[in-house]
Order: structure tokens, then C-alpha cells, then sequence
């Protein structure tokens, strides 16, 4: 029987912004990627989505970002190996606390925006988050592309690595993302979103935007929760997987 | 044989600006207060700091704040209950991964600036910290100043409370601290300081502004760090209490 | 001919967080309280916000606040008075800029959340908010409560002074509103608002909660647009204005 | 007869946090570049650092940055050309509101830190600079590295461009810094960098590190004030131009 974990971006609220439909999501996903409050999420926000996630046995990663909450974490920032290894271990840190509080423990990390994109080629910054994680918790695993060089450092300094697919984004024949912007870039129709998803967790395989296979591994689907259609899309996404006899599961 | 903890505020740099001389504090101190990043406190700076404390066998407690960098923490913030319990859960998390890093744990936890002097009086803050350490971890100590709502709240809930008097400042009639700009505020002279410390930890007893004696009982001694002054000051205080046989050492 | 203005807070989104309709409500108000950063309003959206509003020839005032983002400027903070002094400038020249880049100027200030209603009382922080208005254009109105601390220091220093009524606050008989969380705080009926503000600007009488007629001057009426159903209830309200003759323009 | 301008940045402080000795500063430089609050600079601290500097004569520059106060605004940030140019001109609006209230008027830009490095290359945030000085004053001077992309559009924008050399930097035969870290990337002797600054202010030649003699043109020396030894190398410089000669009068 075929297993995937759902997961996605959820305590992305500040004070008074509302950002995304927790509730909604935690009723979907088995992942749920908990802001650390470098991008998003106040400590009142964290608190209350990690109980929420708790309540629900959704497990919880710690989405951590680079200092930017004017940019909520998709602005690069050149910040030295050192600096980012301790915004990292403090995230980390802030996050566990709101695990504890909520009777659970942190399950994994998973980048934020700018750094995700960094850390795919960034050696000293994927080295910073790598050691962040093995000094705070080296049974920790790292969620993130697969290919890049996080994943490739995170391996060889023997953490537990975890790749995920898109459920809403396009892939080319290379198995790389489809850039923003271009034609293809995102998958706006829940059925397709779906079936692609279906072939990929029974076949191994994803569909590219020119219709060709490509085989690809991923133990985790990113879904979204930043608007009603997407909602809406993670939930059928879901249901076929489950209709289809698919077991969605937490891969921690 | 008398025994007394001398602690002092660190890691309250923050990026390129520095304040105090913590690695001089390190060696006179046995309990490091550290910033937690709301008031003071970059990432890099407190793992730092935890470093340095933990190779020299200082033990860290978390100097949690109201969020205000600007100020400093040290200007009331109106916040409710929830928010302040969060913030305080968030911090203790935070200083917690760079203790973990540092090899070591936190040891306890003092409230910084105006949240110090708040929750002596104001119950619903007192609460949120009270809460927030129970939650964390129900074994860690709480620091402040001795008869206020925070201690008796603690006690409460079954934490244990650890108590402090000043080594440099004035104490009224009423083993209350002499407001600051007020005649007998500051104690300037090391000499000075040092045989009020004494007499405190010998006999338990503190010199009052007017020159009497009144009782009072503390388990650490509060120094300051942020001027060479402050240092010496901190230094000889040291040394007296060691010739006159009394065992400095951490309570935690 | 009756004149009223009518104001709405805006600009209040920041980065990636979007807060209120700003876009609608620029069709609905003649005077726009834009944030200035300190409580919400990142510099983009600033300066888009003044550029729509002068676009439809409504009248920019500076919405100041206390520093804190977290909090959206809804916690008072005990800062001191030349530091207050120091945050409006810092945001009242900040706004000036944006608007000099929409082509048009400053046309008052509004205080903002817990500072609105901190002045009303607080000696102190009123006068830091009159000071910095004096020093940084001895020609800008002042906006808020009548019958506060805050207006009445502004009068005393020369300042124009302009009181606004709540199209959807309940006021007691006493002319005061009534505090959050008790019955009549909010009106929640277009059809309501509307006639309660027809009466005000008629006949300078506001209907309490109670039914009875309370004497109540304003120049500036108070609406919201951060529900869709704010931004109905604010728009019914200026045609029923409208449609009874009553001329709706800016005060400035 | 030779004139020469000397700039530095003053106004670094923030809240708590002191750094470089600004009154000592103002008795040598005739150019003040005041940070704006974006990677230091708290308010209060702008406004005295402002009305010091008005006391005395000296011109006060913006000293605009990227948002960055944990990292000193000295990381690169790769925000947005539309985020970047409103951020600059919010700080512009912001210390103009300072230089009202000390009874004068912004004399000029100059970036700060890594947006200073960086607009020496980045097409896009040097038209963030140049757009925003162009909406906010059109008359407003910007100094800045010679050679480099920022001075070229400015220039090609109808703007005043200055140009400036380092007192206490070390630069290479082909008229570029020394990179940090490298020999000779620093001048420590006041007498090496006072005959340099001389040379170089009357003969249009600086000393490169191999001895060579290298054409520049430069209106402003740019000299630091953040430690003891530089306060006393900018005073000594400032001596000898003046025991030479040499007029020292602001730019603008």
C-alpha cells in the first residue's frame, strides 16, 4: 500500500494579520510547516496553531526563515554561516518551546521561501542550517527539494533527509520547477493536480508541463493554504489519494 | 559556612552594537542572566554567551522581556495575559537551543527591565510568566525580587522562587529600593558594597539609606556589568565574600 | 448646507499581510488616516496607498502610533515623553514623504489605537504628540476625541483641532462610548448608522444608547473598512448623507 | 585655495545601545551622514543627533540603508527596485522631519553599509536610490563611491553627484579599496593618512598601497568615528588640511 505524507505552511499570521486558514488545513494535511516568527507567526499565533496541530496528531516542522518580516522570508539576505546557524538554532529553539507547551515535539525543519530556494546551491548557508539542526537535535529530519544541496549536506552529516513534491506547481522534462511567471507554473485545476499526484506516489513518476513522465521520489506533497482555492485543491487532492487507497500518513 | 550566587545581566549586545563585558562577568558571576532576543540579545550573540558560560561552569538563566528592542525592555507594555505567556514560551524556547548548544540547560528564569518591576504588582503578567515557565518546564527556578506577586505566584504553583538583593543599590527602611534619583540610590564605593554584602550574607541583614539594619533574606546577589566601574565593582565583591569564607556558587 | 467629513484608517497592511479594503474605501472617504510603519504600513504600501488616495483627491493624514508591530499599536507602551516626541516626528516626516511623492502634503494627524486613547488622558504623551505637530508644521490639524487631554493641549498651543464621532460605536448618555464587549458597543445595521449620523450632522445630537439625544460636535465622522461589511455599512452611510443634502468633503 | 569636505556617519545609536562618539565628531567634520532608523538610529537618538549637528554647522546627510538592524544594514538584502526605492524615500521623509525640528533641511543622500557596496554594481537598486532622491528632492546631492553605477544614473537623472575617498582605507594602483583583510587595507598612523589626504586634496593624486600615485578626484573625505583612535585620526587629518591651507567646508 502506497504512502505520502500532505504537508504545509500554516502559523503564518503576525498580530493582528490573518494569514491562510489553519483550521481548515490541519483537518487536511499530516505535515503541518509552523512558522518560527523570522518571517511570520507571533509567539500567540505559534502557541495556538501548534495546539492545534497537536489536538489533531498533525505533526509539526519548524518552517524557519531568515530575519525578514517586512518580506516575509522571500527576500535573500546575505548573512554570514555563523549568524544564520544561530538564527536557525534559535528558531528552532522558539518553536520547540510552543511544541512543549502543546504536549508534542518538534518532527522536522523546513526552510522558508528565500533561504528554501538559497540553500538548493548556497554551500555555507546550507551548512548552517545542517548544523543547526544536528546540535539542536540530530534525530531531527530535514524536509526540501530533492537534488539540492541541503538534502546533500544534511545526508552526509547524517540526518534523516525528506523530499517533497508540489501538488500546484509545474515541472519541466528536467524535473525542476517550471519558473514563476512562465507557462505551466502553476496548476490551478484540482483534478489535474490530482491525477498527477496519484501517478506520482503509485508510479514514481510526475507529469511534466510538455505531458512526459519523469520519474521522481517524494515522500511529502507541499500543498497550500493561502487562499479558498487552494484549500480547496489540498482537499480534493486528499480525497482522491485516499480514494484511490493511498495511505496519507506523516512521514515522522 | 555561608553560601551566596552572585548573578549579572549578559548577552545584551544586539548586532554591532555592544553593551557590558561579559566575558569579564564570566569570571566573577556564577549565574548568568541571558538575554532571550526581545529586549537584547541577537541569535549569535547568545549562543555566544551560553558558550562562554557553560565552558566556564556559569549557569544560564532566561532574562525574559516585554518585545522591545527600542526601549530596551524597559518600558511597560501593555499586553494581555495570552500574549505575554506566549512571548515568555517563546524566549524560554529560544535561549533554551543555545543552552543545548552550549552542552548545558537553562537553570532559571528572571524577568528583565519593566517586566521585573510589573510583575511585583501586576497579577495578570505575573500569571503569564508563572504560566509560561509551568508549562515549559516545572522544575526550573524563578529569580526576582523577594515580597512581590511574582514570587508568591510562583510559590503558588509550586516553583520554586529564588530571591535577590542589590548589590549596588539603596535600600529604604522598609527593604524597599531606594527610587532611583533619589538621595542613596547608588551605591558607588566597592568597599561599601562589599561590607553590606557581608553583613547580608552573614547575618542577614541589610544596611538601610539611614543606616539601620534590616532583615533580609537572598539567595543571590544581583552585580552589574555595563560600565568598567560596574566590573571592579562586581570583582571586589567577589573577593570580599571569598576572604571572609563565604562559598560563592550558583543555587541552581 | 451640512458639511462632514468622513475618515477611515488605511495603509494598515504590511509586507505580505493585507488588512482592510483600501482600494474601496478611497471611494467611500474624504480624509484617509494612512499608517506610518510604527503600528502597520510597510513603506511600499505607504506610499501606494498616498498615491491612490491623492489620485481621488482624498485629504493623507498621519495615523501615528506607539512603536510595535507585534501589537498593531493596540498595547500601551510607557514610553518616555521626548522619545514619544521623537517616534511622531520620525513618522509624521516618513508620510510627508510619500506624499510629496503623490503630489500632495500632510493634511493632519491622527493618533492611533492605544495612543488614541491614551491621549485623552495621559498629560505626558499628549504632549509629546502636540510638540512633534508643532515643531514639524505648526499648520496641521489634530484629529481625534473631543473633550480629551489631547485636543485641548493643541488648542492650547495654536494647533487647529477637528473631533470625529463613530458611525459604528454606541455612546452612552454621557457622550462617551461604550467599552468594548458591552451591549450597544457596536452598530452593526447600515440603516441604524446612517440615521444616527444624519441626526449628529443635522442637529449636532447624537442618539445613546438608551435612545436619548446626547448634545455632540464633529467635524469628522469615523468609519471602518477592514470587513466587507464595514466597507457597505461606510458606504450606505455617505449616501444616505448624500441623498439628505448634506455635503460630504474633507476637512483639510 | 584648495576646499574639502569631511563626512561621517553619525546617529548609529539605538535605544540602549551607544556607538562612536558623535559630539566629538561634530567639532571635525563638516558633513554629518545620520542614519535613518533602517539599520540604526532610533528616533530620539536622530532628532538630538540632528539638532547637535545644526548647532554647529555641520550639514546633515541621510544616510539611507537596506531594513536591517539585527545585521547593522551591512548584509545584502535582495528586496524588490519598487520595496527598495519607497524604503529609501520613507528614511528620507523620516530625518527630514529631523532636520525641521532642528531648524534645518536635508543636504544629501549616501547609502549605507552593503546597499552602499552594492548600488556600486546593482542596476536595479542604484534606480531605487536615484528614483527616490528624484521624487523626494531633485535637488538633493548624493555622495557616493566614484566610478560606480549609482553616481552614473544619478548624473544621467539631472542629480548633484559628489564623490568621495576613504582617509583610513587603503587603495590598490587601479584606484579601487584594498579589500578588507587584505595588507594594506587599513591606514593606522594619522601622519601617513593626513600626507595622503593632502596629496590627494592638492595634487588630485592618492598614494595606492604599492606607492604609486593615482589620479582622484574627491570632494568629501569620508573618516570614522566609531573608536578612540579613529576620532583622534579624523581630528589630526582635519589639523593638517587646515595647517596646509586647506579650506574644510561642507559640499553643500
Amino acid at each position: 500500500m502506497a504512502v505520502i505524507d500532505l504537508n504545509a505552511d500554516l502559523g503564518e499570521s503576525f498580530g493582528s494579520w490573518r494569514l491562510g486558514d489553519d483550521e481548515a488545513m490541519l483537518e487536511i494535511v499530516t505535515s503541518a510547516n509552523v512558522a518560527c516568527g523570522f518571517h511570520a507567526g507571533d509567539p500567540l499565533t505559534l502557541e495556538r496553531t501548534c495546539a492545534l496541530a497537536a489536538e489533531r496528531g498533525v505533526r509539526i516542522g519548524a518552517q524557519v526563515s531568515y530575519r525578514d518580516l517586512a518580506g516575509f522570508g522571500r527576500r535573500f539576505l546575505d548573512c554570514s554561516e555563523a549568524e544564520l546557524r544561530a538564527d536557525v538554532l534559535y528558531q528552532l529553539g522558539a518553536l520547540q518551546a510552543m511544541c512543549t507547551a502543546a504536549g508534542t515535539s518538534l518532527a522536522y525543519l523546513k526552510p522558508h521561501g528565500a533561504l528554501y530556494n538559497t540553500v538548493v546551491r548556497h554551500e555555507a548557508h546550507a551548512r548552517a542550517v545542517v548544523s543547526a539542526v544536528r546540535t539542536f537535535d540530530p534525530g531531527l529530519p530535514v524536509l526540501g527539494l530533492p537534488g539540492g544541496v541541503l538534502l546533500d549536506q544534511a545526508r552526509g552529516a547524517g540526518l534523516r533527509t525528506v523530499t517533497e513534491a508540489f501538488v500546484d506547481r509545474g515541472y519541466t522534462p528536467a524535473a525542476t520547477l517550471v519558473p514563476r511567471g512562465q507557462p505551466g507554473d502553476l496548476i490551478h485545476e484540482p483534478d489535474v493536480a490530482a491525477a498527477r499526484v496519484l501517478r506520482l506516489v503509485n508510479d514514481g513518476v510526475i507529469t511534466a508541463v510538455d505531458g512526459t513522465g519523469v520519474p521522481m521520489h517524494a515522500e511529502s506533497l507541499c500543498t497550500h493554504g493561502d487562499s479558498p482555492g487552494a484549500v480547496a485543491m489540498a482537499r480534493q487532492v486528499r480525497r482522491a489519494l485516499e480514494e484511490a487507497g493511498v495511505e496519507v500518513r506523516a512521514f515522522a
